[in-house]
């Protein structure tokens, strides 16, 4: 891992820490789902040990909602438990679904990945 | 693996077979590397189990170079055994050099991913 470089590998996007606002952790990135087209990282799929009593053990949340940190070496996001507990309903086929999407996008306050342009 | 999806895990991506223009396999994925802040794929770093001889195990080709293709549930690039030979000489840094970026993505006569916009 290079973190102060601009790239980053997929092998160490995933498993890596994932920290709240605070620089609490709270999980990792288990995988990433990407748009093959475009090639862009749609969702980073994150398993949360740390909150208990959610109802899935991996919740995909736009990859847009994260950033990369390099003081704490991980990502860092404003994604609270509550949120992740009112996340739009997904299952295996959500990301096929653009108006899940879109209403999981906006849950985040994420940018709609398929109309960022490049950087 | 869900091939006729317009979105793929990267634990699918990593392992993928690559076939060369004819439909031969030639390699595969071993990883991705990836810009954090536009969260695009950059370039596939591939091995190259078929060619012999190359001067490395690895090479990093651009990701627009390859293309998911659902009948070879593979990804099919147009890049030969002689462009990879004759590759701009690269090191573990070396995306992050913008000019080996460029020399690499004119060899492959790949699009700058830099530049592109939304899809």
């Amino acid at each position: 891992m290079h973190p102060n470089h601009n790239v980053i590998s997929s092998e160490d996007v995933q498993g890596t820490k994932i920290c709240d606002a605070a620089g609490k952790e709270i999980g990792e990135i288990d995988h990433m789902i990407i748009d093959k087209v475009s090639g862009r990282v749609a969702y980073a799929v994150m398993s949360f040990g740390g909150f208990m009593g959610l109802g899935h053990s991996h919740y995909p949340v736009p990859w847009d909602a994260l950033k990369y940190d390099t003081s704490l070496q991980g990502f860092r996001t404003n994604i609270t438990e509550q949120q992740l507990r009112e996340a739009p309903e997904f299952s295996d086929d959500a990301w096929e679904d653009r108006n899940w999407e879109v209403k999981t996008h906006s849950h985040y306050r994420a940018s709609y990945y398929w109309e960022m342009g490049a950087h």
